[in-house]
């Protein structure tokens, strides 16, 4: 294990530390090490605040500050060369007298995409990219690559037995057992909308709110194509707002109920996911059934799976969605199973 | 990642919370797979508790006891085919029903090393050994491998400094930061005992007890050749006891603090590790300073070694110890950095 990896990986921890909170902006941890020791480290905190290289840099305390020429930055993604919310890293680095960079991986996003690396190798800064940590740090930027894509970063969940089905038909069922409730909460406050099919609302009647976790309720989005669903019914209560795309023509604003209408053509998808991001729909958990986890999965419009696997059979019901792809976590809690999944 | 990773994952992670309570048992851990889900699991949990499989298998309930002989056994460790404090773990798998075992690493033990394997096989039980967590699974087992060569495992552990010094000559000088202070003292909550050499008593006066976490303390151990250490030093206290090894034939127990006799020829620290091992020391800490550590590492007779590097620089000084071996980890405590060696 030599010390540029355990430089990047600790890059890579700090990355994480940023979770949701950037919103359409990435995951990114900087590193800055001086003979063998970290003398400053940082990372993207949230959404507009100042990029992990500042922190870095900005952390050095006094006494070290005159380290910093002659230190090596790590970074898990490529420095940012353009004026944004925030001025160009490129910049900030070259004035720290920076001579050596690590880079995780290339940043997708146009202006960049390899071309600040170029930029820094002009100005005399020797930049290497880890190979080893590619992978790792390109699966660190996935909702940021969705955002540039201009939607939601796009996670199925459910829950289903043994022998694949995630219900019974026209009856209300809980698979998932209490520690994976919290966590389903969990995911909940992180999200900034949930979205479930007409039929999920009438069989299950569910409050889509977080309720075992302190957070706040995501939106709350309804696929009711004739926007005939009764007001009754917990997702049209006001402890959050709500979204019901219909195809009725309905488009109005009642209370926390708003009407939009999107037609179930082809691109029925594409279209809704485009109008929740013009909407500011960062991160977007659809929570079932089969049918409408099915249309994100037939258009090819998801980026992660969180599928809750439960000890239990039902031997007839409605069959769990299928889907392929490379699973990256396996959690358990107690007897429940928690497989993450990223598209392959 | 295909499912019998994350289930021998499952196995690594419940082995590892034996921790040092096994004493001079392996670390083991043990899940239950029915039809892709973990109907039972367990781990060796303490010195003479029952083997990780049996607690695998009295963990499953009642009502999935039928599926036991339809499961698959992830074990990290080849089960046991002897009657030691417990029965042996293949009669129970056999007697389970079990058809299919996957194993992660062989025990040395004499008894065991691939016999089990045999034997189970010939009871017509499918045996796999997972060749990609081998190594993982061996290093769980490091500390039942010295316990086997009848010695304690040696655990070494210093702080140094950028350019490499452990301290300076005839002064009382600490390292490190309050963060690695807390860690240290975790670590001997979790050792039998600690020890340093002459110099260091003399020269830092420690008291080498267990104090900013709450755990027992460890026996102290000091390196006292010609038996002439002033027992108005702190590890002379009655707060724990104390065994000082001199070459001066001096075989007496004051108090708390016992004396003990091993010549100082070439085969001293093999000598030593032979009698703590015979007075019960599983694990050792060696906590200096550089000519006590440089003992073990020139013997050879270490296992792992806790390198705490500080972000200072003294010029002069005591050069810190200095070995090869393979970094398995690296953990950051603000500006100290802890890398967790093995030989390699």
């Amino acid at each position: 294990m030599p010390d540029s990896d355990i430089y990047m990986q600790r890059a890579i921890e700090l990355a994480r530390l940023g979770g949701v909170k950037t919103k359409t902006n990435p995951n990114v941890g900087a590193v800055l090490v001086h003979a063998d020791a970290i003398i400053g480290e940082g990372y993207h905190k949230q959404y507009g605040g100042s990029h992990a290289e500042i922190e870095a840099l900005t952390s050095v305390s006094d006494d070290k500050m005159h380290l910093i020429a002659d230190s090596t930055m790590y970074v898990t993604l490529e420095p940012c060369c353009i004026h944004s919310k925030t001025p160009p890293c490129t910049d900030a680095i070259i004035k720290a007298g920076i001579k050596k960079l690590v880079v995780g991986c290339r940043d997708p996003h146009k202006p960049m995409n390899g071309q600040s690396i170029d930029l820094l190798r002009a100005e005399g800064i020797e930049v290497l990219e880890a190979a080893d940590f590619k992978s790792q740090c390109e699966d660190l930027i996935r909702p940021f690559i969705a955002h540039l894509q201009k939607r939601p970063y796009v996670i199925l969940k459910w829950a289903q037995t043994l022998d694949n089905y995630i219900g019974k038909r026209d009856q209300q069922l809980w698979l998932s057992n209490d520690f994976s409730k919290v966590k389903s909460h969990t995911w909940r406050s992180e999200v900034d909308a949930i979205l479930v099919g007409y039929n999920t609302v009438v069989t299950d009647d569910p409050k889509l709110t977080t309720r075992l976790v302190n957070g706040p309720n995501p939106m709350r989005i309804v696929l009711d194509r004739d926007a005939s669903l009764n007001s009754e019914y917990a997702v049209c209560n006001k402890e959050a707002s709500t979204l019901i795309i219909n195809g009725a023509g309905r488009e109005e604003q009642l209370d926390s109920i708003r009407y939009h209408t999107i037609g179930e053509g082809d691109n029925f998808v594409a279209e809704l996911l485009a109008y929740l991001f013009e909407e500011g729909v960062c991160y977007l958990m659809v929570e079932g059934g089969t049918k409408t986890i099915n249309k994100f999965i037939n258009a090819k419009l998801w980026d992660e799976a969180r599928i809750i696997k439960v000890h239990k059979q039902l031997r007839s019901g409605i069959a769990a969605p299928r889907l392929g792809g490379r699973r990256f976590k396996c959690e358990f809690m107690h007897s429940d199973r928690i497989d993450y999944v990223y598209p392959s």
